[in-house]
């Protein structure tokens, strides 16, 4: 039974051990590409920049929780390991400035900036409407098996804009789904990360065909304080993507994570390139 | 007339002279903050932002047109010189990674990615969807006269959800404006960047009183290619800027820049702290 377990691989969830990291010097970090979140080339982004956080979360020197994350995809990670590095460029009495940069064989694959800070109780209020949608349990649970690995990791159930690649243009991008980790795993802060970068480029959408693309930069703001993560805990997730223009060569992407109750966790937004 | 010139300050624009670099060695540049962009405290977010933009497209090393730009403003930047630091980190067939480090006093201020790369023509289509407004023309100009310096740079003329602190809570963040630079000026992409940062944060708008706040990162993606921007010229641009959620010291923050005939320009997200 244990015999085609991955070295060093716990009993854990598959992400946790995707996005597990061991620090092997100051602001320095050895992980390696995990097979199951494969996609058609290199692995999921969604896991590259939730491992990215992570090295932040998991630095000693992390003061505070996660404000905003971008990661730039600069090139192709082959499976196998990497190493992350991580500075505190600064660090303020409210907010901390990292810069990340993972590498493979010393060329880089990624850089990244995240902010993490003090989240006080504050005025507060959410302007975003959730979309309208029947609740999880009265969406089919989609049939994605052999697509790409990663979706394996992931319990969809699209209520709209489902990616119906072969049946001609889409005349929007927007897509709503309900989503969550599968199996179901508490919801955390990397996890929310990865679940920004669920929805196929909006071009595929669009043209309704495999088109060669892939996101370029992904940004995530976290509105999510820890009461309403640990709330949320390993429910579906209600999500929104659509693009504000797609055109010469790139198109942006922007996604919204509502928990059930209408509380809404992080707001992503990438552009992607495409042919 | 020429005496309270700045030293190195020519006779072009004010914006022009606030982004001005001079390179000091391979990825090393020069600058000077500008007190007609001052703001309360430091300068403009807009300009610092463009002047690490300039920075990517002044290195002879830079390889195509603006895709993406994240700035994190990591700490005040003091009236005076500065200095950047630009890596191009990748170059890739499509496109070129750089991560770049603005300094005073060998301080960091603020750290930054950019992606350029190539725009060719490709399927195209904007689904965003331009706000009603009338003509520039039938839109009077505001008078922000002893805001702040920086806002006598701009023409703003308020369609909708103007500024108008000290008469209450509002019940939205959306803001639609006619803006351009003020004396007009041919549009580029770094006017562009400081066009998409001309909002007051939002929390200000919601409360309708000064908030103590300021931008902690922001992100632009490009959509116009040079024959748009051309277009453009330096007639005002439409822009629309709203909040999707403000709670626990951070708000987000999208903006929209639209030509007259409804172009999309560039969108722009950033996350603002506020106390």
């Amino acid at each position: 039974m244990t015999s085609n377990a991955a070295p060093g691989r716990s009993a854990g969830h598959p992400f946790d051990a995707a996005v597990r990291l061991t620090q092997v010097g100051e602001g320095r970090f050895g992980g390696h590409t995990s097979a199951e979140y494969a996609n058609m080339v290199g692995p999921f982004g969604g896991v590259t920049a939730a491992t990215l956080l992570r090295a932040v979360q998991v630095d000693p020197r992390c003061a505070g929780d996660p404000v905003a994350l971008t990661v730039n995809y600069a090139g192709p990670l082959a499976q196998g390991p990497f190493t992350v590095e991580a500075e505190p460029v600064r660090t303020n009495r409210r907010t901390q400035h990292w810069a990340l940069t993972m590498l493979q064989d010393d060329v880089v694959a990624a850089t990244a900036t995240a902010i993490v800070g003090a989240r006080p109780e504050t005025w507060a209020d959410t302007e975003a409407v959730p979309p309208s949608a029947p609740s999880a349990d009265e969406v089919k649970i989609a049939d994605l098996a052999g697509l790409v690995p990663w979706t394996d990791n992931y319990e969809f159930r699209f209520v709209d804009g489902a990616p119906d690649l072969g049946t001609g243009p889409h005349p929007t991008s927007a897509t709503t789904l309900w989503v969550r980790d599968h199996p179901a795993r508490p919801l955390d802060h990397p996890a929310l990360v990865a679940l920004s970068d669920v929805f196929i480029p909006r071009i595929m959408m669009r043209r309704g065909e495999y088109v060669p693309s892939g996101t370029v930069t992904l940004t995530v703001y976290f509105h999510a304080g820890p009461d309403l993560i640990a709330a949320q805990a390993d429910r579906p997730i209600l999500a929104t993507a659509g693009s504000d223009r797609l055109g010469l060569g790139f198109a942006d992407q922007s996604v919204r994570l509502w928990t059930p109750e209408g509380g809404l966790l992080a707001t992503s937004h990438q552009m992607v390139y495409f042919k």
